[in-house]
């Protein structure tokens, strides 16, 4: 099948999530992407739960389609392998910190010396210039500096980061995009360049309207549960086995939730009247709906609601996602055959392209499975 | 300046937030990017606060750049305009429910029928196809069907989602990325097509390894608030005036963390030998570093540490991250002038490219400001 990246070819010296989730999305898209990993150990990510026969879960899903070869960039002999690996290559990935691949020859400006469009992506965590560029990055401290650790979670309670890891996945795909810009241009002028993303960058950035809310107003937003800043009642709702969400946003949908739960009296009081109105009193509001509530379960009350025009939705586990018809229609969870952990579930591409889909074409590599190709290759030359 | 989406045209019928920040990441890379409004009150967001001078923030944030056509689109004489906009565009954008675009009769086929090279990208809820894709989308609901509500906050309090909207910001930065492999693929061959990404996708993908905890070993990822799975200390801990973050995965750190608290005994505690037991014992752990962190504040304990050589970072603010250092030496704010609203500081791009950066070329536009251009224009042909 023809792929989009048929051709491009991906030099990949990235490690444990970032880097590897950014060139999984292009080896999906068809991109041959080339692991460099450490004799002997490899990526980290290699020993990181959960295992399936001895495979890392984490790894199979990160490394998957890509080719492996194990390579000590510190001996001088792997730079004659490297240097041709370049000069074949159309991106490269990095995500050490900010100065380690200068050390060892093979930054962005050395290695353009070699390949003059070669597209190369640093991933690091507080990016290549500014005050904390060589502080080290975890996805704790990105959600915590960038600002979405403190509008998350309730009030009364400390500052919560994301339950995933938000720096990393939203630096990846900000990375995977940009990559795909700087190809694009290149396609059009011959012209490679440098493409430099931060994970303190990309959580600030997610943080969408919060940030112009402080800019504007100078109020900077706190953190609300799962309250929405300005309709109610739209937030969770306990019922009897869990929560729930119910979303209403305008008038007319309040009245039709009060005619649901059979309380048309609730349209008359004026604590209630208008979306700003119920705002203000939404804890009362809560209380009530809640009430109600308490005589249904998750199932009963998503269904009721729907059937009433109330938008209404479960809050699904990790279990309930994956077991979803939603999941199995859209093709989220893919089964791939790895040749020591067997038969295992991976998630899909979230990118449906009707021309050139996304293919998982293989399972992830052994560590070095690739380096007699690449490495006799590159002495026969 | 030379921007790698000069010459892209892209006609966006999209609205409020995953759509619109979609068409601004390549606004911002050089697109000439046509916004469909409805005429009279145009985009919602034109009514979302925070207000500057009776201009939204929100939509002068994610609508810079772009053009402004207010066009009723149930009108026969739109399609015209429409029709020929189409002819000249490289790219299309929406975010109406599945379905809507098609009783406009703008629907994949349709457009594809003027343009078959058109590029056009649909952003949804549940996805184009699936049991749930005619249920409307609210980025709540994402958060909870995806599964990352259920992994976010504590475990005492109930499933929390995250502060800001990742389901819509998700959906935006895969869509721009599906765009742009599709550009490249048109680019290479002249062949355009269709890209489908589904909001519920989006954040079931950022899950990140925790989907592999639950189809490896069965196990459903639970909330666990701050902490680590695997390692501690590695969580949030509490100071004498907020929290701060210390992350410390392996024993030589949490030696280096001893010796800095002037603990070294703890050390020689078989609860504390080795990572694992941490991670056991991470309540006493807990205990006792904030014991100790009471007599620091924010800025004291992370100075402090940092100085020992113990990651740690505070946790900021949107005021703290806004007024940082980083932020402006990474351009993160950028200052806009806009005619009504008069200065104002927006989100910067966190995409660094080198030779062709991103630009906010304007402000965001009044609504219908480029009628008169375009519908002239077209009718003059």
């Amino acid at each position: 099948m023809q792929q989009a990246l048929d051709n491009i070819k991906v030099l990949d010296f990235s490690r444990v999530l970032a880097g590897p989730y950014c060139t999984m999305l292009l080896a999906d898209m068809g991109a041959e992407v080339i692991k460099i990993e450490r004799p002997e150990t490899g990526d980290d990510t290699r020993g990181f739960g959960p295992f399936q026969k001895d495979e890392s879960g984490y790894f199979m899903y990160l490394n998957r389609g890509k080719k492996s070869i194990a390579l000590d960039l510190k001996q001088p002999e792997s730079f004659e392998v490297i240097n041709q690996l370049v000069k074949e290559s159309d991106v490269v990935v990095e995500n050490f910190r900010p100065g380690v691949m200068k050390k060892l020859g093979l930054d962005y400006e050395s290695l353009k010396a070699i390949n003059p469009e070669i597209v190369y992506a640093s991933i690091s965590g507080f990016g290549q210039n500014g005050p904390y560029s060589q502080r080290p990055a975890y996805d704790i401290v990105a959600q915590a500096m960038g600002g979405l650790t403190s509008i998350t979670g309730y009030p009364d309670r400390p500052p919560t980061k994301a339950g995933a890891s938000l720096g990393d996945m939203g630096a990846a795909l900000y990375t995977a995009y940009g990559i795909m810009v700087a190809l694009f241009h290149r396609e059009r002028t011959g012209e490679g360049q440098y493409v430099d993303v931060a994970m303190v960058d990309t959580i600030f950035s997610l943080l969408e309207s919060n940030v112009m809310r402080y800019t504007v107003d100078k109020i900077a937003p706190e953190r609300m549960g799962n309250r929405h800043p300005i309709s109610a009642p739209f937030d969770t709702y306990k019922v009897k086995d869990g929560y729930i969400v119910i979303a209403v946003a305008n008038d007319p949908l309040f009245e039709r939730l009060c005619s649901v739960m059979d309380k048309a009296e609730l349209t008359k009081d004026p604590r209630f009247y208008t979306d700003v109105e119920r705002e203000k009193n939404e804890a009362a509001l809560k209380v009530i709906i809640e009430t109600w509530l308490e005589h249904y379960t998750v199932d009963e009350a998503v269904d009721y609601l729907n059937d009433g025009g109330i938008p209404s939705s479960p809050i699904l586990n990790i279990d309930e996602i994956c077991e979803s018809e939603h999941t199995k229609t859209r093709e989220m969870l893919v089964e791939i055959e790895h040749p020591i952990a067997g038969k295992t579930m991976i998630p899909g591409n979230p990118v449906k392209l009707s021309k050139t889909p996304s293919v998982i074409k293989k399972p992830s590599p052994r560590l070095g499975e690739h380096n007699e190709t690449y490495i006799t290759y590159q002495k026969n030359r």
